[in-house]
């Protein structure tokens, strides 16, 4: 298992090229990572599936004594434009976890009732309780991004936001939520050959909205919101990770890796029997 | 795939050995149907098994159109004893659907608001939506068996309990909702060889409660409770479905089958692109 030697630059100082952001920092640039590197692969893409499949069935197997064990909550965050791959990841690294044992909440926009709310509102209602896995396919963090790229958000504003993420956050992890934010980095062009291949096929193609093409327009003002928001809501609590994403099977196996680190270290363990029941005879 | 001539026996009148119960009898021995049957198998385990891998690979596919087409809810009923296989089916027929696919519901006892309302109100918060397949691990029923088997509620509330659901399910299959029930049936002793399994195996033994070995004390209720329940709200709209779960490969199978056909059967169909952006340019 590559994972151990994998995870370095992970806990390397803040700097260009460490993939985890987990302080807040002034102000940071996309350009210092690279859509399609692949710092988590061996170099051979065959052997990054079988593993990708090794360390989903060891996530399933993690899950199992997460649930029982009950002292603590996951949070799996999922950001990224679109296809991005937060549903292959879904698929691809999740997918061997029972049915039962893996939550998931896509969130689109706020529904009229939501909007009355807070931005948090629908989102506490939605957090994992003891013992579950909860993935959300875009976040809280929509509520930022979309506002400061398509509807002239104040940066203050914005920025206020953040903080009140940040605060949010803090208070899921103090009561035992552990929290990991993945962020999917796409290149413009693979954006494009994707987009390219969902209009090409007929089993995908009723997906692809106007605004998906729209959307492409306001690539740069997207950059430029992710860029103010993980600088602002990076934190040792719920840490971003920056996922190089051109290629599916390096994404999934850099998110596997880290999924499976972290459950590895929570040290989850099962509870032991009732005690009025061991030993007792079934009548 | 034996699918369609397994079927058969589903299809017969509703007397002795008829599967599928789709209109609601007078009364019904569960004498009738053996738990250790194997109607649907080919009697090679090895294939049945194989066949079970297939079926679900195909309701991942199926999922997939249910969704995009929209016409439809599915919803699927899990009812059966303790150690009967309802979290088996889960994780052996859905496992394979996308964990965005499908949603699961696990029915406990209700909680102090949840029984300050009618019994209903928990459970239609939750049924599925246009293009979802929920899946209900226990579900309402739990609210007139146990209390018959357990706490001595009169036939006469307990009749209209069953009205009152399906009256329920009736407004949910006009509106949209595709209803299966299963039974899981499953003999006395079977069930004390997976209990007795459960016991000695240390990931496995904390999930024991003093009240699952209680509930043996009262099989023979739960099984009039039961007779009483599955002759009463058996329903074209919402047909019962008894399967034979002393082999667990044999169960996944009986229910892999039905659910496939059920599908199937539904002409589901990818909507077409939207005319708006047929042929549109990606830049």
């Amino acid at each position: 298992m590559a994972a151990a030697s994998a995870l370095r630059p992970l806990t390397g100082a803040s700097g260009a090229r460490a993939w985890k952001l987990d302080r807040p920092r002034p102000s940071l640039s996309l350009d210092e990572w690279d859509p399609a590197s692949q710092p988590f692969g061996s170099g051979d893409k065959a052997t990054d599936k079988r593993e990708v499949e090794e360390l989903s069935a060891e996530i399933d197997q993690l899950q199992d004594v997460l649930f029982a064990d009950r002292r603590f909550k996951l949070l799996v965050v999922l950001q990224g434009p679109d296809a991005s791959g937060k549903d292959g990841t879904i698929r691809k690294v999740f997918g061997q976890v029972s049915p039962l044992g893996v939550l998931t909440c896509s969130w689109g926009p706020p529904s009229e009732e939501e909007s009355a709310h807070d931005f948090l509102w629908r989102i506490h209602q939605r957090v994992p309780k003891a013992g579950e896995l909860m993935l959300f396919n875009r976040s809280h963090y929509e509520d930022v991004l979309v506002p400061l790229a398509e509807h002239g958000m104040k940066q203050a504003q914005a920025l206020e936001r953040c903080r009140q993420i940040v605060d949010f956050e803090r208070m899921l992890a103090e009561t035992g939520t552990v929290i990991l934010k993945f962020k999917l980095l796409i290149s413009k062009a693979e954006q494009a050959r994707r987009l390219q291949a969902r209009m090409d096929d007929p089993t995908k193609a009723w997906k692809l909205q106007a605004h998906d093409l729209e959307a492409r327009k306001h690539w740069a003002a997207y950059r430029k919101a992710y860029e103010l928001v993980l600088a602002a809501t990076a934190s040792p609590f719920a840490p971003w990770i920056l996922v190089p994403a051109d290629s599916k099977t390096h994404r999934n196996l850099m998110i596997a890796q880290l999924v499976r680190h972290q459950l590895k270290s929570m040290k989850l363990r099962y509870p032991p029997i009732d005690p009025a029941l061991a030993g007792a005879a079934i009548r």
